[in-house]
């Protein structure tokens, strides 16, 4: 399969896409979205197969529910289509101009990256959106979907690439599902590709990480803290763990351990504090202190501190110090979101400077961390790494940067 | 050596120089410029070791010139750093902010990117440029020299570091100048490094990028390209491809490859283009059609697209038309700079927007692509990668960005 498609070619051709005026990758985004919605049943009856295949195969419930389609499903996948080709250009816009003593201007203006990989699993979202981002930044992408949703994935692909075909831009991409090991190491490892992006589980970031040969944006996880200071408010305290803990805690952005300071560790305020999150189930792992104050905690292990749980479980432990809550954050945090309860405005600023995290939160919960709420429109994931981009990945986040000098005939002495 | 020095505490140390104030971080760069200026005989003297053994050892003169230093190129190295200390601050810009439809106010701040290795070979004056620009971008850094400067080195550094020290500031560095292989790789691929940039020769950048954990900056080599049109106005083209690939051969911006339209063609034009290259020793390589024109050229091979010399060697080609022209460059170039020569505005828009290079010049010498040549004062090479930085590093690109989300409270709904 891996040898019908040339990423040498995908490369090629790419600076046709590039080149687009804002409008036309606009009309290409609607195009798209208007067949989808034109031809909702037959994607319908695509996913229903692959329904019935994972039900053979006897998939998890929740897996299940990941992979299927309704019509209200669909209309949401086409809505964000629609709205992020309603979104301002992210292409062509100048940084910064400014004239060499020489008369020469230069101009840093905004370019696509080029050629992106994008390797996915069962949500079959995550196709349509794609496919807007990457038109909508005028990048080359292959979409690697995965086999379990392979009849719902070349449904849609089916109508993309009418419209792709129409444009003359079919080259600019290409779409696999069912690639098996050795292929997949073999397209991940591409020398064409700039850019990889995973998007799924842990095991689908590590694969990723060990074959990249081009640089991987958002493969890290979030193992986010609140640190609960003695100056905070505790209503405010017991409210935004109960919401970073429980609002959905399979995400990366929920909470997975919280710090006290030792000056809170009296019964009554760790019942108040933990009280509603036992109540709603969650399985509190303490350290010695805290379980003293509270039989029905479990003793933490060293294990605890580093792991990111994404479930009903949350990890809590006593420190001494402002000082001693930002050194076990900065040793034990992904980079992803992290937050400080208190009413001290010193406490907070130095909490903001100290954390070496991509969102750092002063009295609200972790779960805020996301595209959408920060108003980027559309998002392809959250970067915890601290080059090229940080937190929410968003149009600006898919684009670089170059270079025009415009001389008339200018030499350097 | 390297099991003296922890790299973990100089991370943990780290975030004492991130949050000095502008005016405290300029402070230090200034002492350690006074200081270096004061102790000019003690550090000549050093450097005379350094190249008395370097004369023993049979180094060429080239290197010799490189690690030598005397009076006037000490006394640069310290204006460099007072030039960075008046540069404006990089960090703790608000790149951007905005509220929350719940109130919370969303901060984009400049941060420091946290621990930099640079490696780099003979030039001592990399040592004090360095440990300028990472005092005021905020990094920790690890600055890994050369054993032939080895004397001149632990001199520079004795300053260095007795001025970090007055600063309690020492933890958050490490010199070294005489690892072996395996403590240099030990280094190299320490997980706690953020960042690596390495200055020097392709061997040592190809050393780097194979051990390296961290991402890699600024290790591209630099194959530039010129096109001249059939548009061009020739008197223009001849001075800036002769500019292009003598003014300083040797550097990563100077022209390797000269593509010309072929309605160029004919012998009086190839020779009032090429003629004063050949007369300043320039060996010129050529396609067979160009060959036919002049015999001083030499038959140049497939190799000679993807060399690049460095030297007074030049590969000349003739292209069909600005396509062929942009798709030759776009396969053999390296992303670092290319130009097009051409009073035609509708191609030279054309090559600015299909050229997938860092910097793109319009009717100018590739020779400026340099950091102070672009006004940003300072410059730790060019990157010709595009994620993160591209085209000159200079004091931004050495930062990157966090948000800052300060609530009263607020939770998801």
């Amino acid at each position: 399969m891996l040898t019908e498609i040339n990423l040498n070619n995908i490369k090629k051709a790419w600076p046709k896409l590039a080149c687009l005026s804002n409008e036309k990758r606009n009309q290409i985004i609607i195009e798209i979205a208007d067949l989808i919605k034109n031809n909702i049943n037959y994607i319908l009856e695509a996913n229903q197969k692959d329904i019935n295949i994972g039900k053979q195969n006897k998939l998890t419930n929740t897996l299940l529910d990941r992979l299927s389609l309704n019509e209200s499903r669909l209309n949401s996948m086409v809505e964000s289509l629609y709205k992020i080709a309603k979104l301002p250009d992210p292409l062509n816009i100048e940084n910064k101009t400014w004239t060499h003593k020489s008369g020469m201007l230069i101009q840093k203006i905004r370019v696509p990256i080029g050629l992106l990989l994008i390797v996915y699993e069962a949500r079959p979202n995550v196709t349509t959106d794609t496919i807007g981002l990457v038109i909508k930044t005028g990048n080359a992408a292959i979409l690697k979907g995965s086999r379990q949703t392979e009849n719902t994935n070349i449904a849609l692909t089916k109508y993309i690439k009418i419209v792709l075909e129409k444009y003359n831009l079919l080259e600019c991409f290409g779409f696999f599902n069912t690639l098996d090991e050795k292929q997949s190491i073999e397209l991940i490892s591409n020398k064409n590709i700039d850019l990889i992006i995973p998007r799924g589980g842990e095991k689908l970031k590590e694969f990723v990480k060990k074959y990249a040969v081009a640089s991987v944006l958002g493969a890290g996880g979030g193992l986010c803290h609140i640190y609960i200071s003695d100056k905070a408010d505790l209503q405010k305290a017991q409210q935004i763990i109960f919401n970073a803990k429980t609002q959905r805690p399979s995400v990366c952005n929920s909470v997975e351990t919280v710090l006290i300071h030792k000056n809170l560790l009296d019964k009554n305020t760790i019942q108040t504090l933990f009280q509603p999150l036992l109540d709603h189930k969650v399985i509190i792992k303490a350290d010695q202190e805290l379980c003293n104050l509270n039989t029905n905690f479990e003793l933490a292990t060293e294990l605890d501190w580093e792991t990111e749980y994404l479930d009903l479980i949350l990890a809590i432990k006593s420190v001494n110090s402002l000082e001693e809550a930002t050194e076990h954050i900065n040793k034990y945090s992904t980079g992803h979101s992290e937050a400080i309860i208190t009413e001290n405005e010193t406490e907070a600023k130095i909490f903001c400077q100290i954390i070496d995290s991509a969102c750092i939160y002063v009295n609200a919960s972790t779960r805020f961390t996301d595209g959408e709420e920060f108003g980027f429109g559309a998002e392809i994931g959250i970067s915890t790494q601290k080059l090229h981009a940080r937190g929410p990945i968003g149009l600006t986040e898919l684009t670089t940067y170059k270079y025009l000098i415009l001389g008339q005939g200018q030499i350097r002495n």
